[in-house]
């Protein structure tokens, strides 16, 4: 079943409703000295209600322009729109540039030689109206912008990217050309690359808390904001799995932001600005991956392509680095990281790799079932030693033959590894399955963040308002 | 003829040449506290070369993804790629993005608390190294960044246009979304909405030199930022046309920079950062249509699509409202204007207009002739006054029935108007024509800026190095 044009009349009340309601919130907020994280919680909710009705007045749109795929995991196997992640993702783009005006001061310029030089600027005074009310000072504007700017390449390459079906080679790229406006912005504007190290390894740099990695944090930045939208990415393929994971993780960074932002947290705090940050990047995309879901959850009704996955994790990228929290994030991502891993013989060649390894879905019994791939020359003997001990921890699904060589596996990502586990299901609760897997590991990641991480570092930021 | 992969012997030695050559000039600018104006050059070299390229590379992949046209004004209309405006938009937008460390201070931020914070900040000193190696300060970051923005909406909106064929009543507000980066920025961080006023007005506004336009001010840049994409949009349709205007348009304002950063203009100057600014903008850009011109240039290889039109038209805007010289730029676009208002009768339907109304192809002559539209019922009397003034001031060619109702007129299109004035031609001379057009109502554009501007306003900005 494809998307319709036509709004039912509890969908059209729904939708009227709640954009009213926002843009009242927003009318208010402008009025008065107002607080930006109402704002933020409008723009979201404006993004819901324009992503829902944009998605289904463009459907025909996009089958008429080619834009469309067949479901092969249904009985009925209708063409439905594709790349509809393009659409939520330029919704989320033009409310994160509208809202500039909110969280920022405005500078007033009260004298110009000409030619937009800001001879005498009157700087917005650094009135604390307290912990929600609090606003950015300009020099926050650059990284909000380079945010917007590295999330807009994604999207320009991630629609080429959809519309050309780019070889798997120069995918994996498109994150490292969207990654260049947040680290050169960074490069110009910040460019602090120290980072303060774990309590066991100072005895080896000389007993020093911050050590100073150069062009080498540089590159790790670089290769965590390759990481994040690859991840997401290839995490993906059965109905409404690409967009719940990438809300469940911005729902979890945003409960990390909400525990600086409590009146319990210390206040002032130097990460506060960093937090409140993070939550104004998340809360519209927050609203335009509920719309999107509503869509593509199982039976879906659209696909999302590939740009919105790329968009999902360069957003999370840009968060954790402009915020300075990429350690806590990758405490988040514990599924798409094992997820990467276990893929990687299979990426790397050492195990051949069909085109496609999203799992089989079986017509007569309507549940899905690991794919599987099968070796038609026998694999190297360490490989099949391996496997065959992955296959003793029922990490594989292996079949040999009398001579005891592996003749077919199932295929090595985490989707097939759960229908492995717990045998064949339908595709929605194989998808509601790998969500709580992805809650359960989120959640104690931040408690590790927060409980566990004075044994190795000396402070928990959240607990000592004065650290380096 | 449609655009080929391969590379003659000639051509890969220049383009190799020239690519080697360009990155020489950067690592070499990199090393010293270089000059950023010579960097500027080197990536508009490369903008050729990888534009270039990237064209060749990329046709079958376009034509493979529906992306193609046949040229109508040809004999044999074979199918070539379209849109491949938007490799060259891209190409220039991830260049312009990679060049920000060169013309930018960079700040050393040297005590932070954590989470991004600016404590302690070393200000690269303002040391003036001479005109051209004058760096910006931060506080121009965020309106070279917002620039960009606005390129980057333009571009993917446009690409949506191109995928998708929208309406003329939705396209022109394309450029209306591609505007709000520059504008909220410019609200946010600047905010000056005075302008000084020509003599002759001031005595109507109590004698003041400056007003306050206030909200005005905003509308007026919105206008502008509307009018310049969609006015390059609708002089279009002929082979070049389209990326020679653009091309032209770019040589003009950066012959009216030179103006301010020759030695012989007022050195330090209030507008020179502006012109600096507006330098680094188009370099790049001149470099990508260029390449762009040499396989869109009659007979084309490639098409360029409304997306490099957006682009282009966005692009002057953007500086133009950047760089305080919107007023210089209306100047330049006269034959623009001129299209514009003569189009506004067919385009508000008080005379019909037919779907397409580029010149008609001549398959027994080979040349272009003005396309016609026939009125199927009589016009009203009012408008065919009109028109028959117009047609005696050879603005138009008409035809008539024997009781004098118009029932024919030639399409209200300076490309067709061309034609009623000079007679049928070759695609190429006619594009040739119009641009030569073009250049002649450009430099006399500037010469009444820089020359006749006395007269109404009290000072010409390039001879007077200290006005408001």
């Amino acid at each position: 079943m494809t998307v319709s044009p036509q709004f039912s009349r509890t969908e059209s009340w729904a939708l009227t409703t709640l954009t009213i309601a926002c843009f009242g919130v927003l009318a208010n907020v402008f009025q008065g000295d107002g607080n930006p994280v109402s704002a933020s919680l409008a723009f979201s909710g404006i993004c819901y209600t324009s992503t829902y009705c944009m998605i289904k007045w463009l459907g025909a749109t996009f089958i008429k322009a080619n834009l469309k795929g067949r479901d092969m995991s249904k009985l009925k196997k209708v063409e439905i729109p594709e790349a509809m992640g393009a659409v939520a993702a330029i919704v989320y783009l033009l409310a994160i540039i509208t809202f500039i005006p909110f969280p920022f001061y405005k500078d007033i310029v009260t004298a110009t030689s000409g030619g937009g030089n800001r001879d005498f600027v009157i700087e917005a005074q650094h009135i604390e109206t307290g912990r929600l009310l609090h606003k950015f000072p300009h020099n926050k504007l650059a990284s909000y912008l380079s945010a917007i700017l590295s999330l807009q390449v994604i999207v320009i390459l991630g629609i080429g990217d959809d519309l050309f079906d780019i070889r798997w080679r120069h995918k994996v790229l498109i994150p490292a050309f969207g990654a260049i406006p947040v680290l050169i912005v960074y490069f110009v504007d910040f460019g602090v690359t120290q980072i303060s190290l774990p309590t066991f390894l100072r005895p080896y740099v000389g007993g020093r808390e911050l050590v100073d990695l150069g062009v080498l944090y540089y590159l790790y930045m670089a290769g965590f904001a390759i990481f994040c939208p690859n991840s997401i990415n290839i995490l993906a393929g059965i109905n409404g799995i690409e967009v719940a994971q990438s809300l469940v993780l911005a729902l979890l960074i945003l409960l990390n932001d909400v525990l600086y932002l409590l009146p319990s947290a210390p206040y002032p705090h130097p990460a506060i600005d960093s937090h409140l940050f993070s939550v104004y990047l998340l809360l519209p995309f927050v609203g335009v991956s509920l719309a999107l879901l509503k869509h593509n959850w199982f039976p879906s009704k659209v696909f999302v392509g590939d740009t919105y996955c790329y968009f999902a994790g360069m957003l999370f990228a840009v968060d954790g680095i402009l915020g300075h929290f990429s350690k806590t994030l990758w405490l988040l991502l514990i599924p798409q990281v094992f997820n990467f891993i276990y893929s990687a013989p299979q990426i790397l060649h050492l195990v051949p790799c069909p085109r496609h390894r999203l799992p089989h879905f079986n017509v007569r019994t309507g549940l899905m079932e690991p794919s599987r791939v099968t070796f038609e020359r026998p694999l190297r003997p360490i490989i099949q030693t391996v496997m065959k001990i992955a296959a003793a921890v029922k990490l594989l699904d292996i079949k040999t033959d009398e001579s005891g060589n592996i003749i077919e596996s199932s295929n090595f990502t985490i989707i097939n590894l759960w229908l492995v586990w717990f045998g064949p299901m339908r595709e929605d609760r194989l998808a509601m399955g790998l969500i709580a897997l992805q809650i359960a590991c989120g959640l104690l990641g931040l408690f590790i963040r927060h409980k566990l991480a004075l044994l190795i570092f000396t402070s928990d930021n959240l607990q000592h308002s004065s650290i380096i």
